[in-house]
């Protein structure tokens, strides 16, 4: 088996959702596995110099229609807008983080609950409160994981993840390595599974 | 026939390059003519706040990257990045806009004929001698295409354009409408395909 596709994902990406959904079939096809990735887009947008997409000029309206075309078009009706939006997802990401290094198939649940909470639920999963119950209806310890979101090891552990992720060239979401090779947007997905088939072109 | 499809795009824009390879296979399929539309990025990118692609952090080296692996993917291997590159695209689009008016299939070879000459025989068409020859070689008088670069009612005619464009919502090259409905970008004719087959999803 070859090695894991890393999919690099904010919790606040619309398209992170839809190509959540996506992945694992992607990657299974050929034999792969996912190694999900959680990261920070606001650290990559102060390199970029870019904004959330629905907060810029023209491109805003046009992606609050793409986001929900897109997910009509991949399958994913069930895809709503929250409410608010973008939100900050460190409490997500920290959690899904620290229960990695404990069961990474545990991990994985958290990783799709979490992105159901919010793009279908409509779930603030920026509040802790709310991103410990996400967890504790998956079987996490909700003191566990609510000390996970304030542990200075995860707090630097993700630092040091989204750093690393900025380094390798990730400036969006999702944003997949398949052999060292960057793909950005589900709308690469396509050539991701012509390179898995083929090995390069 | 349906009303043609509105294929906005930059003569500067190298997804504009490979998608104006694929249009008009995809409009055929569905019975539709191509409507090409010139405009000028430039004024998207202020509306927008953003700069060429290739001149952003982390995702000019992606996006260089990708030009070349997209254009292979999508069978255009001759696709080469110019030694400059962007470039300012008004004396071509005037000419394609002169041309318009009074011969339509001779201005989609132009079109074809000046997207070629930059993104696969390096000519820097940005130079109106170099705009100007490119149009005669497909049989256009080089004095009235020169004479189109300085005429001031066919750079008025752009600047409407463009200012329609955009107040269309175009902010990015390629841009297509398909009766009404509006799409950024070469991968998204996965999307037009299908919402011309079904009348939209």
């Amino acid at each position: 088996m070859g090695a894991p596709l890393e999919f690099y994902f904010d919790f606040s990406s619309p398209y992170g959702y839809l190509a959540s959904q996506k992945i694992e079939a992607l990657a299974a096809r050929h034999g792969r596995d996912v190694d999900w990735r959680p990261m920070l887009l606001g650290v990559a947008f102060r390199q970029t110099g870019t904004a959330p997409l629905t907060e810029i000029p023209l491109k805003g309206d046009y992606s609050r229609r793409d986001f929900a075309r897109s997910a009509r078009f991949h399958g994913l009706p069930e895809f709503r807008m929250p409410s608010r939006f973008p939100i900050p997802t460190q409490a997500a990401a920290r959690i899904v983080l620290w229960q990695k290094a404990r069961d990474v198939a545990l991990a994985t649940r958290l990783v799709k609950a979490y992105f159901r909470a919010y793009f279908v639920d409509d779930v603030d999963i920026s509040a802790p409160d709310q991103a410990v119950a996400v967890a504790a209806k998956e079987g996490v310890s909700a003191a566990e994981a609510r000390a996970a979101i304030d542990d200075p090891g995860i707090k630097e552990a993700l630092k040091r993840d989204v750093d690393g992720a900025i380094a390798r060239g990730v400036f969006g979401s999702p944003f997949v390595f398949v052999d060292g090779e960057p793909f950005w947007g589900l709308d690469r997905f396509d050539q991701i599974d012509r390179w898995l088939a083929t090995g390069g072109f």
